[in-house]
């Protein structure tokens, strides 16, 4: 990325003026909505419409009727106006010199219509000669958590978040931010880039990849325009921070989709499967995957160790029944990981207090027999201090038996804290990764608040074996690959 | 199966007289509330320790200090007795002439130890001496929902439910009733069955195809002992009703985990699935995946259609958003079905009202710009019609997307019953299967309640695109096994 463009981009995503050209009361002025939580500097309207001005006045916001009249610098427009008229409005963009434009208009290239694809040429025109920060169309512009510019008022503001996230849907932008945030994930900053006409996805990950908030840089693309120049931002940000990469259109017929939906060609999936992985990237399947690796890598990562102790893929597992250790087994090993034996240290430590009777500790260990969840505090400490000794492991992975959780919670609120203490005293105090699995079985709502809790603690926790170990799997092949490893 | 077996089968799953033997107070007399709920015939306890009567008594119980002296025939005993005593009790119910035995009791060869093999040789011995039917050792027994016999209190009863089941996991057989009731799927004959050191996976398939209320069979399995009778008994079964198998212990340590459960021995997961696949069952690899399954195998499929309307692979997409366009698409082609262009003349009746600005009617029909949630059954019942009347589309798929969903459900209770009835006029009137994806988001309480909404409606709802998908393709697997395709 040059200089300058980062310099625009900087300005453009960090705003301290903001306008909204073209809200309209029939979307319940969804933009200025979006704004309302910007309090860095003032937010204007742009609107020529006479019936649209009072709704907006309404607001606390002040209208005018031409971009040219709007007072001081503006560093971020978010353009919704009628197709027709978004090229004279982006000329306006241009002459005033704002910062960037986020153009959510649609109906360009990716109609596939001789009309749209014509307007599309228009606009690149105008942002060429005016020298333009043009993101989309077809877009949902900014989410910058800390300063409260959201691409939908349901998105969470205040804290900054630490996650970037590129995105060619609007909808996997805004649910991104959503469900990220319902998973301990928020967001540093995101954006939904749409049709890519001027910027391209190299200029987002360059700038995520330099953006000192962004510990994590996530993204959903359909496709790229400079393949070379996509290589080596992902190459560059790879080596500084972790990159998750959700490619949509793999197959054919959704290929066909992504040329409706950004005008993005196909590019084979084995192609581009090949270079991500060559360029230290990971790659997720859906909103939830790329969700779930994220999480690894934020959380199940040990607060206090080094590079080396995430690197090993022999896992010690941990379940509360005969049934789940074999399944939380098929799953770890599935997902390329090891459930190598203990050691004879270890195991002749647990046979000192293991319950074989309706129990195991081969590796899983089938703690049924073992500890039941609540009164076993110091058990349950005392199975993570073997594992944490045994060189044969290095991360663990724990069910937390969902129907037992639900009934010990119900019967005593504050033993669910207890168990929580414990889990985040070996997360503290372990160098090896740790995650949980907490289904949702019958007992869905109940699940959906302690997953809650569990995450407060700054826990890893996991809707199924299956997302676990290959969530966590995808966090060690990431350490392995800054260290050398593979 | 010889009629005999099937006869005392029979009997013991449809007992009219149940015992339980060493009820007790350490798990809350855990066997005689699982049974609680059976009102067929008289259920008495056995229990010999002075200490426990009270509280057996207390639970309006009757309690006897031998089997002997329990009045009447005895079609079902629960034997839940300290290990030393299990054979001595087995012996009691060989004398008494009862119609099953299920051993709760474990510590057996599952441990790998000496004295667990000797005692589980001694078991088997007196069960074959004495011609008993025994379920286990090392299981939960039996969940009859119709007649209230349960694997854990938490179970439903009452009315019949239609799919079969049999777990070598006594959790996974709790949990597919618990889980299940969740989704829709309700058991008819669900047995949990443990080390199946007499009867054996073949034994129960047999009798669950031949039961007239089990309408789909569905397993979770480890090992079975007689390969060549087992790929028989599936082949019977499976000629009769779709049959879903579920294997655990698919990988090496997967398996090492399996013969610390119940000492099943591992099976290559490649021979395993050719045989499956041979047998024309279908495969499930987790608790979701065959709960999954079996809802599309009860709800997919056509109400009025005949079979040929439901082996066709091609789909007709629904989605509410670009992005979730390319992500459907992805999902159902990756499950290994198509998603063809539709015929001219749907084309052209589209072009008459779609709004392409915004949306795409390729195929994934992109309906963000024509239709809200709401105020637009008419255009979706529209939109149904022409994929009905496509003769490239056999089956479709359509996302409720759940943010929509929950503002309308807020904003209107009610208008959330015009969707329902839409999708639920167009699902009984079609010949084509129809799955609808519900997906948590960021709203999983809500969509929780929502899914209850929408599968009272009899309509199959799953919880991803990927997860529709790959139930879907399986069921129309089915269907196209039994019309000789494939």
């Amino acid at each position: 990325m040059t200089n300058d463009r980062h310099r625009d981009l900087t300005r453009a995503l960090n705003p301290k003026s903001i306008v909204v050209v073209g809200s309209k009361k029939a979307d319940a002025y969804m933009w200025l909505r979006n704004y309302a939580t910007f309090t860095a500097g003032p937010l204007y309207s742009v609107q020529i419409d006479p019936n649209e001005i009072p709704g907006i006045e309404a607001m606390g916001v002040t209208n005018f009727t031409s971009l040219m009249d709007v007072p001081g610098d503006v560093d971020y427009v978010m353009l919704a106006v009628p197709r027709p008229v978004a090229a004279r409005v982006l000329a306006d963009c241009a002459k005033k010199g704002v910062g960037g434009v986020a153009l959510f208009t649609s109906g360009f290239a990716e109609t596939g219509e001789d009309e749209g694809i014509k307007l599309q040429e228009q606009l690149l025109q105008i942002a060429r000669d005016g020298n333009v920060t043009l993101i989309g169309p077809n877009c949902m512009g900014l989410y910058n958590r800390r300063l409260g510019i959201r691409q939908s008022a349901e998105q969470g503001h205040g804290e900054a978040g630490d996650v970037g996230f590129i995105s060619q849907s609007g909808t996997h932008a805004i649910n991104f931010g959503l469900v990220g945030e319902q998973h301990g994930v928020r967001v540093s900053t995101s954006v939904s880039i749409g049709n890519c006409i001027v910027l391209d996805v190299p200029d987002y990950i360059d700038y995520l990849a330099d953006d000192p908030e962004t510990k994590v840089i996530a993204m959903y693309i359909e496709g790229v325009k400079d393949g070379p120049r996509f290589v080596r931002s992902l190459r560059r940000a790879a080596s500084m921070k972790p990159v998750v990469v959700w490619k949509g259109g793999v197959t054919d017929a959704g290929a066909r989709a992504t040329a409706s939906h950004t005008g993005s060609l196909a590019t084979s999936q084995a192609v581009f499967s090949a270079i991500v992985r060559q360029a230290g990237a990971l790659q997720a399947d859906s909103l939830e995957d790329t969700i779930d690796v994220v999480k690894a890598l934020l959380y199940a990562s040990p607060s206090s160790g080094g590079p080396l102790a995430a690197t090993g893929r022999g896992m010690g597992l941990m379940a509360m029944t005969g049934g789940q250790s074999v399944v939380i087994t098929d799953a770890f090993v599935n997902a390329g990981l090891d459930v190598p034996r203990l050691s004879d240290a270890s195991y002749a430590e647990l046979k000192s207090f293991f319950n074989i009777v309706g129990g195991s500790y081969q590796n899983p260990l089938d703690m049924g027999g073992t500890i039941g969840f609540g009164g076993s505090a110091g058990t349950l400490a005392r199975l993570f201090g073997i594992l944490d000794a045994d060189a044969n492991i290095d991360a663990v992975a724990m069910e937390m038996a969902s129907g037992f959780l639900a009934r010990m919670w119900a019967a005593n609120p504050a033993s669910l804290d207890g168990l929580l203490d414990t889990l985040a005293a070996h997360r503290d105090a372990s160098p090896k990764p740790f995650v949980a699995v907490l289904q949702p079985q019958h007992v869905e709502d109940v699940v959906h608040q302690a997953r809650m809790r569990v995450q407060e603690r700054g826990i890893a926790v996991f809707a199924s074996f299956d997302r676990a170990a290959r969530a966590l799997a995808r966090a060690i092949d990431y350490h392995r690959f800054r260290a050398g490893l593979d």
